[in-house]
């Protein structure tokens, strides 16, 4: 095999076999085959596509390129999740301690963020004392015992990904569904998961920020479940405005806590139904969503789910004592009112740019070596649709430096839209994808 | 300006101004932008294409990358040749002393080549003593006195084609029409042409297999030529089966002497008298095609055309006594017939195996530190639609080394087809292409 051959194969519109694929992932991951014909593919890829088939094999080459994490010591059907990323997504967090409490085992690796906001991990580690570098044994007893357990990624995961990844958000590959299909599914096959919901946004602040592009990609995920034998379904959700209310770390984690309460935002608390109850469903508690959605109301009602995120902390030796005193969470020195200049409806809120000005405050990096303020962000007190009075509040800013302050209040003015007209909202959960198509709500 | 946001505009099919060009062919010369870069962006080409304007740049940025030949010092209008490469394309020999025969004046400089024989500076050191690295001043006086000098490439022109032409080969990038136009164009231009000719061969032994693609590259150079003020002209010629009947260095050579002697292949003769008319129009020598060519045949009847490449030989230090002596030509050990294996009529002759079957025999370069054999390669005794009896010679091996022989001799018998029907051969000249179309013959 020759590496030109396959980037013309492939550039001409063939399908390329699994060994051919495989050829080039492992050459491309051990250095031989070098960073400029790689590129090229990439770029061949982005134009001519995969079948199921490639994409599926592209990424368990890349499962293959590195470590994967047994959790076969763990009982029970293991359930990952995975949210394609938005602005103030605070899912994960709640939703990790909800399906917990319904009895499904939760066994979470989980990366710091990018971006506007921390990752999970991030947001975790604003709880004084967690520690999300537990051993692996450790990781496997705390899920046996407790159901759950979160943990940063120690282990060299496929590494090809991390390495191709890198690769084309250099060279303008990034925007390819194959690639970015295989790339999130590879690292949840290496991490272990048996089942995987997915949960994908789009609009604003979301990657994809068309429903069709979401869809696409979606399907291309659930296809790839399908051939490497771990069943896969995926909700496309909106994120044309930022998921809750709150945009940071620990006001996040605030925010998930009186989700957990049954008190959180409608939005976060209805996607954490509708994805906590296809885990359900993929991990075998549950037979039907409705079945499913009232074991995770119950937990909410009970307590058993605010209980379950005690013990989560506890486990990983973190203060518990936030779940009740919530003032105990890292706090700013200053909390600044953002007030509407005018009465009206929201028209819209800018996801995007909301996390882009939660990101000047420190609440996320812009480079990797950015070191984050956990106390610092935005919450909001509107969602598009509401009315607003003129100098009615419309946000608090949770603030420690200042120096960007003047710049952040004048995005956010053009970033929350105010007009007179009231406006529909789009619908919070779009359509589910599973092996048999597409699903509306 | 960010490198890769350019390759995702031209990734989304849009043009990229001058300056946009010019910063990627220089980022990319001066080793700022890196490979993996270029070559991802050169795919996008390839899917997307360059306008006319875009593929004008990139040449021009390509000819300001190095050097350029000043050949201001010439008296009257330079005009250079180019032949996208065939088999037995033995068109620079023949044309070069004849246009100088003609009054116009030849400065080319030239390359050694890769593949099935020798480009025209191997041809010309078959030549006992001609030397082809003369100084630019030599060169120039040779030109004045005596119209004519060839010399090899030794200043460094277009350096950032050849950066790219390399990088392209290995990623899969080659056959894209603006990407091969502007490296062809941009080494003329840098050459210090005024005007160009192109011999965009096709068929079978040709880089354009199709004649559709052939006419698509001519048009893209014609277009380069009007953007960057050097008229241009394209013929469309004929590679579907050998062009003359000899495929390799000193037989060229002697086959060259045979067609400026007016004694030579039909289709070699009519090619040379077809470039080179287009050349004297393009000087200003005659202002009609049928004006050219009657000069051209004058040139050729008279013995002027063959004197002059006496004169030329001379010139550069060569011995020009084979001009009437050619078995001072380096000659092989051994001459041997190949023989028809039945009757009938020639149906094809697979120039492109024929041409391979000649660098096995030595007379060309598989790898760039390959060492031409002057001597070896193969003179056909038959073209296309030529009857053959059964056991007549077909061809001549001109041989040294003996070891791929039984090899050259089987695939040689493959690549010359007989059978019993009398064959069409395909028109020598297509069509000419220039600034106002194409126009058939």
């Amino acid at each position: 095999m020759d590496t030109v051959s396959l980037i013309r194969k492939k550039r001409d519109g063939h399908e390329l076999s699994t060994e051919e694929i495989r050829f080039l992932v492992e050459g491309f991951s051990a250095g031989e085959i070098p960073d400029y014909q790689m590129s090229s593919f990439a770029m061949a890829i982005f134009f001519k596509g995969m079948t199921d088939r490639e994409t599926a094999d592209l990424t368990m080459a890349m499962v293959e390129s590195g470590e994967q994490v047994d959790l076969s010591k763990i009982n029970g059907i293991k359930v990952d999740k995975h949210s394609t990323g938005g602005v103030g997504d605070t899912t994960t967090l709640t939703l990790v301690p909800l399906v917990a409490a319904a009895g499904v085992p939760v066994a979470k690796l989980s990366g710091r963020g990018l971006g506007h906001t921390g990752g999970t991990i991030d947001k975790l580690d604003a709880i004084q004392g967690f520690s999300t570098e537990l051993d692996i044994e450790e990781f496997i007893q705390l899920v046996n015992n407790s159901k759950v357990a979160v943990v940063g990624q120690t282990a060299n995961l496929t590494p090809a990904d991390k390495k191709l990844y890198a690769l084309r958000d250099v060279t303008g590959t990034v925007d390819s569904i194959p690639l970015i299909a295989s790339s999130i599914m590879s690292k949840k096959i290496a991490s272990g998961a048996d089942a995987i919901v997915l949960d994908v946004k789009t609009g604003d602040g979301a990657f994809m920020k068309e429903e069709a592009d979401a869809i696409k990609l979606a399907e291309a995920m659930v296809a790839i479940g399908k051939q490497v034998g771990r069943k896969t379904i995926a909700v496309i959700s909106d994120m044309s405005q930022p998921l809750g209310y709150a945009i940071g770390n620990a006001v996040e984690v605030k925010e998930a806590i009186d989700t957990l309460k049954g008190e959180g935002p409608e939005d976060l608390h209805e996607l954490g139904l509708v994805l906590g109850s296809q885990m359900l469903i993929l991990a075998g508690r549950a037979k039907t969503t409705e079945e499913a959605r009232s074991l995770l109301e119950g937990v909410v009602k009970d307590g058993s789910a605010l209980a379950k995120f005690r013990e989560f902390i506890k486990g990983q030796h973190g203060n518990a004592e936030i779940v009740d005193q919530p003032e105990l969470l890292p706090q700013p020195a200053e909390k600044i009112q953002v007030l509407a200049e005018k009465s009206g409806f929201v028209q819209r809120i800018l996801a995007e740019e909301v996390g882009l000005c939660a990101m000047k405050l420190g609440a996320g990096r812009e480079t990797k070596d950015d070191v984050i303020d956990y106390a610092v962000g935005i919450v909001l007190h509107k969602k598009v649709g509401d009315s607003v009075s003129d100098k009615e509040t419309i946000a608090t800013l949770y603030v420690n430096e200042k120096e960007n302050l003047d710049e952040v209040m004048s995005r956010l003015h053009q970033a929350i839209q105010i007009g007179s007209e009231k406006v529909q909202t789009s619908a919070l959960i779009r359509c589910i994808i599973t092996e048999d198509g597409v699903q509306k709500i």
